[in-house]
């Protein structure tokens, strides 16, 4: 397969390319590094990625951006923010690839945990997941010529918690999860059949 | 208890009037009719209608907003009009009154069963509904002085059922349910102790 990560150069996209590189033909696209650099939130920037990529059969998505602060403290601009970013941001690259990727492809999403175990301050977050988890299980039945589309939806990596003091106060009591193990998500759903799914790791 | 009913003269909205009136006070709000008249898509406009209300113990909202079409057919800006109506004008006013209802308060939204039975064309929907459930569950964690919020999920209406013939093609095998049982599910976010839930309906 020719397969194209967006995201590529963050550390689950990392972890991504590494899984799928060995078997497959892998592009690698992100903000300022890869590849192909895009800016995901303007849709005539994801065409361009599509032209310059050629022929796919499978989209990967590996990206963030959403505000983290007390709902107290969070503003409808804040809200936006995710939005714009991580929702819409992913959504721009399914709809421009809808009608060039190639039959039988897919389209790999992230999500997160925070929608399935909220955190203080994870508002934001847990909105995006929940629209991104809505999006995928909706779309997957609308897809034209039998094109697929999945999310992944990991707790917070292990490689986080280790780096930062924050996040482990955050996450008190999560176990956290290999970005290794994330990446064999993705591989379930590039190399597999399933469409519609939210593929929760662990 | 004073009660704040934005989308007061929608089949569900006056359902839900209906059902609390005889024992609580009932204020009614809506974009053009109701006691208040509020775009709860801009900030300041439902910053003034808290004032207008003055102190309330709780707030429910019945409204809609989102484009239907395929998925080959949505656009960027298809799906930002369901974010900017349904989604965030509900969240502006949780966080509008989340310094200015009375404590113990409560929020019950609104999404709708699209998230969890897709139909076709109803992917912006299932991305609101999945948005609006992943806010509620996290922000009702995070609710200084004892607030709550719930999340009323209905199929859609034997109402509209009735009078639509494209809901009926639409909705093939969904018998329904009627406004008043809608309305039910308000009435256990107001008046009971839940917060956090989606109340699907039925």
């Amino acid at each position: 397969m020719k397969i194209l990560v967006i995201g590529a150069h963050g550390t689950i996209g990392e972890a991504v390319v590494a899984e799928l590189a060995s078997r497959h033909t892998v592009i690698t696209a992100g903000k300022t590094r890869g590849d192909i650099q895009v800016d995901i939130t303007q849709p005539e920037e994801v065409q361009d990625l599509y032209e310059a990529a050629g022929a796919l059969d499978a989209v990967a998505m590996a990206i963030g951006g959403v505000k983290f602060a007390p709902l107290a403290e969070m503003s409808s601009a804040d809200y936006l923010y995710g939005l714009e970013r991580k929702l819409m941001g992913q959504i721009n690259v399914v709809l421009a690839g809808l009608d060039c990727i190639n039959d039988q492809g897919s389209f790999t999403l992230i999500s997160g945990i925070l929608n399935r175990v909220p955190v203080h301050g994870g508002s934001a977050a847990a909105m995006v997941n929940g629209a991104l988890e809505g999006f995928v299980k909706s779309a997957a039945c609308d897809m034209p010529r039998g094109l697929r589309i999945n999310c992944v939806s990991p707790d917070v990596l292990v490689e986080t918690l280790t780096v930062s003091e924050s996040h482990q106060v955050l996450f008190r009591g999560h176990k956290g999860v290999m970005a290794r193990d994330v990446a064999l998500a993705y591989s379930k759903s590039i190399e597999g059949i399933i469409t519609g799914q939210v593929l929760t790791v662990p």
